[in-house]
């Protein structure tokens, strides 16, 4: 927002100078008389407007991953795969000053911009970006939580697992069904339990109070998420499974 | 978890006594020897488990709530109806003691079961308790959310406009489509812009991964989510509609 | 298809003279090479083949409908606001020589339309059209199903209930909620019971089996299905809904 | 129904002979008072009401089913693992006199059940029951449409293919991810082309218009399903995935 300069949009232009120094939810008009509004952005609308080289996250998976990982205050939580840093904008949201996100990556470019957009949002002091591969594993030990956003997670349970603390979780999102059975295949031979498999629809409504009903189209599908906690020993004879409860959780 | 006592279940009983001061993670075995785990209960558990007397919210609908309505560390929230503490324990926990939840009830009994169940869980310090019906409006001012779990919600929206600071997130849950078209309709006649409803589904998989599938069964409903902000000024001529928007965030 | 005429496309053109006279299934190529299938079109191709003025009916709801109608051969079913004739073609398929499609269409041009299109597929034959709108009531008695695509059907059930015989089938489709109360009001005043009310949704699977998952995007609604059926009495006193069943129908 | 018995209900006693004679539609009262309605069966009643061995098919997979495989009157389809006559039930009644319905099944006794419920229901005559494995394949030729109802279709697409017309319709329905990803494979080597997957979710609402919302909970998966038609040659550099496409059909 600098002096001087104007914002063009369909729906007239708007001076820099008319909103520098408004109060958030100030009501103003273009040159063609058209209502504006200058709104602090969300943490949806931040998420959703970083630059990115890499497949978006979306707020519906998003919020339940955090919830599920139980991210907030306090929280130490590790990502692999950070991309463009989406998620970790999240992360570093919620985990707050007490807190610490490490974020692997192997790419330095995309981890450039990843730590250019936290910087932008004044996020990138939460945050230890590191260049490097999961396959080397992690340095962190006792986290709370692990997201790999990667393509194999599971070629690396093994580097996950002394990562985490006791009954810490692990959590990924995969695009297809092959992905998801390998990685059930090997949750099933690892130290995890309480495996959980899903899935998340969200449908918009239009909001014309007088014809109510959904928007014609909707996104069909992002991935599975699969949820599954650490725990310290061999698990034979154990039911792994929760997966089959029918209840909503 | 008393010294001396046990804890039984339908796969054998376990001591107290060799739970405690065991790390989290850790494998014990019933009499029987079934295996069990000691895992620190995650949010989404802590909020499934505390006792009520009111309808439950889902953690499918809690994530996407706290995250579209930006609760984070240091956030001021209201909440009127609190009932006995679901979402105002995570709204707490997200909080953390840097922000602040008010958390309004009409009912003493319900707030007090609220109250004991977030002293359970150690996060009453971070929420105010206030008993009072949100046609009296709230006390607060410059919030950055309010969220309404009221039959009615279409009846405050003049109680909540004066408590949100300018561009604040307002938010419901409301089980009927009768309901969601009222509220629709009131908020087109309020201070409030981008308006946003939609549903959240959640689909379980079973973790069986040699026979992939969902579950039998799933929640087809809990409730339509209604979003909105908060704005200045009147909206005549304002297109206000956003849920037509096909994209989903 | 004409000989001497060719077919072009992007994959290449292709003569008349090497379709004509070749059997279902026969593959041919285009010029550049390119492979081609004559294949015999299914009643779901020539629904979404013909010409049409008016909102389609998709597959995915037309097959519920019928099925739960029972539309079959012998059958005697009359819709109502035919449009371009795309539930017609299926219903003169089902029902066959020994059966009868009455077709109230109030729009000459729309009701032409239909007509044209019927012939292209010589079904034609099976179907009575006849221009009239719902409110002057319909000629025929005794049907064994009616369906009315209409915006306001709760205007007509009085129109329906005499065409219908004892216990047969009436239905709807409504793109909104707000068309479903009014229906759903109307039939709880008058000679209905065995109400239901749902929706269909189809998702489509990418059939690349080494990269299994849904399609990105899907259509999120076309309209809420009504049935019901006929009774000869009053209902005072009656459950009539048996919507709350939880099971699958 | 037999003169002199009764028909025992939690709403009531009703008498045989009240029924008897009775048009379809009428209104009877229970001993107690309470409205009863005597209705045809229709076909989904049918269906779902037959005695049963085997898995039942649902009505929402049903109806898109025999619409994608254009059954109707004078159509000849084939079905094998037929069980108690289900789906079996449906293609009898759609036919008609100048179709006809091959039903393999290799368990007698399932068979005979099968036999017995078409019988009850006046449609054992379409059907030419078959006891036979798919392996030995199938005497019938130039059908218009098989629908293997087993758990390996992937193993009897060379037996499925010679007994299709040009461009006949194949169809199947399998519970797990892991099934479809076999018959994927099959497929891509095999005499079928525009292959299509996808699964239908049915949700019911409650019918009360002044609180409209959906049932609680709903059957979440029962399978997916399978279409492709067949080709004669083989399929060197097609493009046969016509899955990717975002349309609804």
């Amino acid at each position: 927002m600098k002096a001087g300069e104007v914002f063009m949009t369909h729906r007239g232009v708007i001076k820099h100078d008319d909103i520098i120094g408004q109060p958030w939810g100030v009501r103003l008009e273009s040159h063609s008389g058209h209502p504006f509004f200058v709104l602090q952005p969300g943490i949806t609308d931040l998420v959703q407007a970083i630059k990115r080289t890499t497949q978006i996250m979306y707020p519906k998976d998003i919020g339940y991953i955090v919830l599920k990982l139980g991210i907030g205050p306090g929280k130490r939580v590790l990502e692999c795969g950070g991309g463009s840093g989406g998620l970790t904008t999240v992360l570093a949201f919620l985990t707050g000053d007490t807190g610490r996100v490490y974020s692997y990556e192997r790419n330095p470019e995309v981890q450039q911009l990843a730590r250019k957009n936290l910087r932008l949002l004044g996020l990138d002091q939460q945050v230890e970006f590191k260049l490097g591969d999961a396959s080397d594993g992690f340095e962190e030990r006792y986290l709370d939580a692990i997201f790999l956003d990667l393509p194999n997670p599971y070629d690396y349970l093994e580097q996950v697992s002394p990562s985490l603390k006791g009954g810490g979780q692990f959590a990924t999102l995969l695009p297809t069904m092959n992905q998801v059975e390998l990685t059930l295949r090997a949750l099933a031979h690892s130290n995890f339990a309480f495996i959980d498999v899903c899935e998340i629809l969200l449908r918009h409504y239009k909001s014309d109070w007088g014809r109510l009903r959904p928007v014609d189209r909707m996104v069909a599908h992002t991935g599975y998420l699969i949820f599954a906690r650490s725990i310290q020993a061999s698990l034979d004879g154990l039911e792994k499974d929760e997966g089959d409860k029918e209840t909503d959780d």
